[in-house]
């Protein structure tokens, strides 16, 4: 039996369960992870099949899977991580209980994949305050993944079809991005970003990287800021004596024209706003969030919990589709490289 | 006789000369600003049609031109303001003649627009260093014309039919940009810009303007940064009860996808990559540079004098049509509001 890509369920009260549902319903989910397993509360996703006006079936699971939630012929092998009270649960209001489900969820699910049970782990939206509340202290899933992995870094990349960006720093105010930045911090974001997109993304031949500049015009010769010189610059020179094709510090502004164009596999950014502003404007809806450096494969929604549109049904499962079928991509293209190094 | 839209000719030995030939020859050019007149230098501009294989005709000009330059029945008005030696010029590199040549074509331009000979100026792109060492102190053509214009303060927009920014601080080190913002330079950018766009762009009703944050996620309430609160929120207050339709501080990374979509005129931005990276993704080749606040209409090309493609005829003159279209749109809306005010 092909092992499954594992989602975690995300947030009972936000939109995650019911993007499941609707991607279910359409068939679009099946068809993006044919072997899929919802790590999460079937209680929350029979709720959840009610917003569309349908009915869910379960049924008991097999291996991983504790049921099978079937609405109308179409399968969902789900793994009963909570028993939360669903129907008194209000949407955009989670509970201590809820929180401590959440993570629940993304632990199981991480040492699924990591105990090599599942092919990749592909995680809903979280709610940071109520994972807070049940005595998670890791700002988000990119560093309890971290952590429970045991990897001392990972890089955020945000990426559709047509841009990945990589990011160095994340989220800190403007002000502190230029006095955080270090030689050690690029060079290492750029070490995981190219071995990565070697094992995932480009295997034929060296990634290309594009390395931003901070300031504008890169810095216009030194005439608008020292960090191309001083930080920037040695990480690029470092990164190309151990053999990776990184090239910069390119002008920001005008670098992704020539990235989307097919000029760079991926753009390693200096802040958010400089690798977010372009992605989310060519991919809104369908903007994947991945972490590299990880020794397991995790691929997330590119959204929050939306409480604003939680049990409407009007959500769009764009985002959760995309993830889906990256994270197949990336086992699919990883399982071609064990064959053929084993052949 | 229609008024011109004056074109000052910009570097000598940059690619500005023969971006005009191109757009000549194709008949872009005069479909674009029926009404026109190059300030420039004839002698270059026939160097500049040899590029193409063409041969130009002198005749003399009429009103405020001194030459008629003909090719193939293409006719293009010059007012020749220099003597250079154009045959003896090598592209990309200016003499001192070249230098004190550029600042006269757009000094000699501006003046006629201020005393209304022209409907609006078209700056040719020019270098930086030949004008410092022709004696100007200012750092380009936007300093230079508000100082001309006797004006304290413009604001720089690159626009495009799908997109236009504003700035409210442009050309300095991203580490400056923080403690160089204030709510008076704020408030004054969105000032301006809304006078400009009920002026020039949006006729029936108050311009919706996209006010930027300066962090990621706006500062997440002040978790990453705030400046928000304390600089950008009290010139959105101010603004509104000026009657301003400003909006924000909005989240950088989301707020294009709805100004694209059409939820917002113009969006001001804090630094100079925030507005220019989604503004040269979507117009990489036919964005334009807009000084507001002018007395005159002042559109420019969004490109340097590209000194690597001089003489080679190869330079896209997208650009250039796209600054006079928007020239002669901005003389239209504006005489339409001088007719509408005195029936």
């Amino acid at each position: 039996m092909e092992k499954p890509v594992i989602v975690s369920m995300g947030d009972p009260v936000g939109v995650g369960p019911e993007l499941l549902i609707k991607a279910l319903i359409s068939g679009e989910l099946q068809a993006a992870a044919p072997a899929l397993l919802v790590a999460g509360d079937v209680g929350v996703l029979v709720r959840a099949a009610r917003i569309f006006g349908r009915t869910a079936v379960l049924t008991p699971g097999r291996g991983l899977a504790t049921h099978q939630l079937e609405i109308e012929g179409n399968i969902l092998p789900v793994r009963a991580l909570s028993e939360l009270p669903a129907t008194s649960l209000s949407f955009g209001q989670p509970t201590p209980a809820c929180g401590r489900a959440m993570l629940d969820y993304i632990e199981w699910s991480c040492d699924q994949v990591l105990a090599g049970h599942g092919r990749a782990m592909v995680t809903g939206p979280i709610n940071k305050e109520a994972i807070h509340a049940a005595g998670c202290d890791f700002p988000g899933h990119t560093e309890l993944l971290a952590h429970r992995c045991r990897v001392p870094r990972v890089v955020m990349m945000l990426g559709g079809e047509r841009l990945k960006v990589c990011l160095v720093t994340t989220h800190m105010a403007l002000r502190q991005v230029p006095r955080a930045l270090t030689t050690a911090d690029i060079l290492e974001t750029i070490r995981i970003t190219d071995a990565a997109f070697r094992r995932y993304f480009v295997k034929e031949r060296a990634p290309r990287l594009a390395v931003l500049a901070l300031n504008p015009h890169a810095g216009e010769g030194g005439l608008f800021g020292d960090e191309e010189q001083r930080l920037i610059v040695p990480a690029i020179e470092a990164a190309r004596r151990e053999g990776i094709e990184a090239s910069g510090p390119h002008s920001a502004d005008t670098l992704f024209h020539f990235a989307v164009q097919g000029a760079h596999d991926a753009v390693v950014c200096m802040y958010h706003d400089q690798g977010l502003i372009p992605l989310k404007l060519l991919h809104f809806e369908d903007g994947v969030n991945v972490t590299l450096g990880l020794p397991i494969i995790r691929t997330s929604v590119d959204h929050g919990t939306a409480y604003d549109l939680a049990g409407t049904g009007r959500a769009s499962c764009q985002s959760l589709l995309a993830a889906l079928r990256l994270a197949e991509d990336m086992a699919a293209k990883d399982r071609d490289e064990h064959k053929g190094s084993n052949p």
